[in-house]
């Protein structure tokens, strides 16, 4: 059984609805978005864990706590409703009142998200203008959706997966947005998803929080994480699957494969428009005596400033990915290590690193690289996500709010 | 009794005499340092605590635990014989043995050190020449060596402090290099550091630890840790004063502020040249339950790229500062936290966050900027010190090696 991407977005899953528009937040780009369904969806989630949350953070953990069903899920961009106290969770719970009342569902039944600049209030005449605005857009257009999501994304970012089982087809869609404040440790960005597969909550929950650590957490642009993070998946039910009632069996399994070949999907497109990124780099960390150990040494390549400015400049220093799983944590005999680039290997064991200059840096210029470096100490693996850092990183953050 | 900044170096204790030189492993600058001193020193050092260690660390390790007394230390700059394997180690004993022969004293008397691009042999013609020319050219002025042990340093760091204790003066000198590669944890740099304090090897080891970590373990550049660094401590006693045989009593005290004073110093020197920094940041976290609180709070905004990059845009993002708290590991109620820039207020507790923009940027807009944060939740602090992050940081990272 095979599951195959296919073009689209959020509103590719039966009965999901979604609407794109501007409200004012932003000063001419899209910056509200609604998504919704008429028959309630399951919901699954997984939040920022950075000790300081903003507001919508606070009231979905609360609302997807009471383990309700939801039909309607508003995004704002342009500001995070972050660090904005009383006044800003009042806003949060009034966005859930405004849009539960344009859709004329319950209350509960609505969640909110926001992404954008720490620090100020929500003008809150716009957001009601923008959920009366896109209650009235709602259509099959999930595109403009995901452009609303935005912030300093350069491109938008919605994919789909559909995978048959007994005869019932079941799709997954989501829009995802960057692209700085990116790094591991839960989704340091914003995903929606929406599938119409009929399954139940636990299986759900279960199901995202394992695809999200091997995608939306193994990837990084900056290192910082973010106060608002968010990955939300919704299940309408409406393919008419039997309903996966438990996190076991040959259903689960397949609805899991189909949501992290998307949430990868999305994860690559987040790296790949990193704030001023100019080459996406794939690390696949072998060798390594459990998954953990995998992840915790590719994770530091992954975030090393220096590694990532040498990807930039096109220049072969593996010294410096050696020195970075090194100050990882992890225990490891560096000159059982081997390295890489593309198909060119930079560093064979016992620092044999007599490798070609020109091949390597023809490596380098590509879009794409693939890093392959091996521990040599067992047979667990994990592939991580990243970027270059360029001036136009710099660029971008040094000049963000103004 | 006050502890004096005075001008000087490793050649300002009685008794050390130093030379830097140039001998080809660099282009035209110099690059071999050499410090000698006829009375034999107690020695103290710190080591990277990266699992990657070059051979010049492993050498000194060997050498130190001897607990020997030494006479000479031998600097490379423009190589730092790391990940070089069996040759490496091969290549740094040599560099101990032509380094005895050439100063008729014996091996395990001399330390040795390198620093520069990791993962290419030395070339030992060119170290032998520079070992035979410093070994003639050793005088008082210190000033060439610490040029000498410079990579992409934009200026020579050197500094001195002096005390009396009882009609007795002490001097202390050291030279550092950074930087690049400038985290936290361990010394990721090089700092050597002459005294002529008669002190015992095991006090000198405890005052040299506990001025590190709050020294050169509370700086940050880039948090990448280095292969190659070290701090190096030699004492040989010319001053005269009552020997500090254990780590107590009011003469160790002061040596041991004395000592910390000038490893600040030193730190600054560094952080102030951080690769492509303009900005020289000291980030003050007060109200913490603990000093590794603190350190660790601190820690987390000085290694932020967003703070960083927020600082070079002179952009007064306070948001991002509690975001990178927030992330640090730290437990603690956002709400109370209080931020200034210089002596402006950015956020009051309770999220008060209604400043004066023109006042914090007239605040960032300064060569020197100090961040206060108090987390209100107790009285111990730590200071930090960093630098921002531009555009200049990725392009001399971008083409190190080329």
């Amino acid at each position: 059984m095979s599951i195959n991407d296919i073009k689209g977005g959020i509103t590719s899953p039966r009965g999901f609805q979604a609407a794109g528009v501007h409200c004012g937040i932003k000063k001419a780009k899209k910056d509200f978005a609604l998504v919704y369904t008429a028959a309630p969806a399951v919901g699954a989630a997984t939040f920022t864990t950075n000790v300081v949350q903003a507001a919508p953070v606070l009231v979905d953990k609360e609302l997807c706590a009471r383990g309700g069903r939801f039909k309607a899920l508003a995004v704002n961009s342009g500001n995070a409703n972050a660090c904005t106290g009383e006044r800003g969770m009042h806003d949060a719970w009034e966005m859930v009142r405004l849009t539960a009342e344009a859709l004329n569902i319950r209350q509960d039944e609505v969640l909110v998200s926001s992404t954008g600049v720490i620090g100020q209030y929500l003008c809150m005449e716009k957001i009601a203008a923008g959920i009366t605005l896109s209650a009235q857009s709602l259509g099959t257009d999930g595109t403009s959706a995901a452009e609303a999501i935005r912030t300093t994304d350069t491109f938008t970012k919605e994919a789909a997966v559909q995978f048959a089982h007994n005869g019932v087809t079941i799709t997954l869609g989501g829009m995802a947005k960057g692209s700085g404040m990116i790094a591991p440790n839960m989704a340091t960005m914003l995903a929606f998803v929406t599938t119409d597969a009929n399954i139940g909550s636990d299986a759900l929950q279960e199901a995202t929080q394992r695809s999200v650590v091997r995608s939306f957490n193994r990837i990084s642009v900056d290192g910082d994480m973010s106060t608002n993070d968010m990955v939300i998946v919704l299940a309408n039910g409406l393919a008419g699957n039997p309903g996966i009632a438990k996190p076991a069996g040959e259903l689960y399994a397949l609805f899991t494969t189909a949501l992290e070949q998307l949430l990868v999907t999305l994860s690559k497109m987040i790296v790949m428009d990193g704030e001023g990124a100019t080459k996406f780099v794939e690390i696949r960390m072998l060798g390594a005596a459990s998954e953990k150990e995998a992840d915790q040494a590719a994770r530091a390549v992954a975030n090393s400033n220096l590694v990532k400015t040498a990807i930039h400049g096109e220049d072969a220093n593996w010294g410096r990915i050696l020195a970075a799983m090194g100050y990882s944590g992890i225990t490891f005999d560096p000159a059982l290590v081997t390295i890489h680039f593309g198909d060119v290997p930079v560093l064979g064991q016992h620092y044999a690193f007599d490798f070609s200059e020109e091949r390597a840096k023809q490596v380098l210029s590509q879009r794409e690289i693939v890093l392959t470096i091996d521990l040599h100490r067992g047979s667990a693996s994990a592939t991580f996500w990243t970027c270059d850092l360029s001036k136009d990183y710099v660029a971008i953050n040094a000049n963000y709010r103004t």
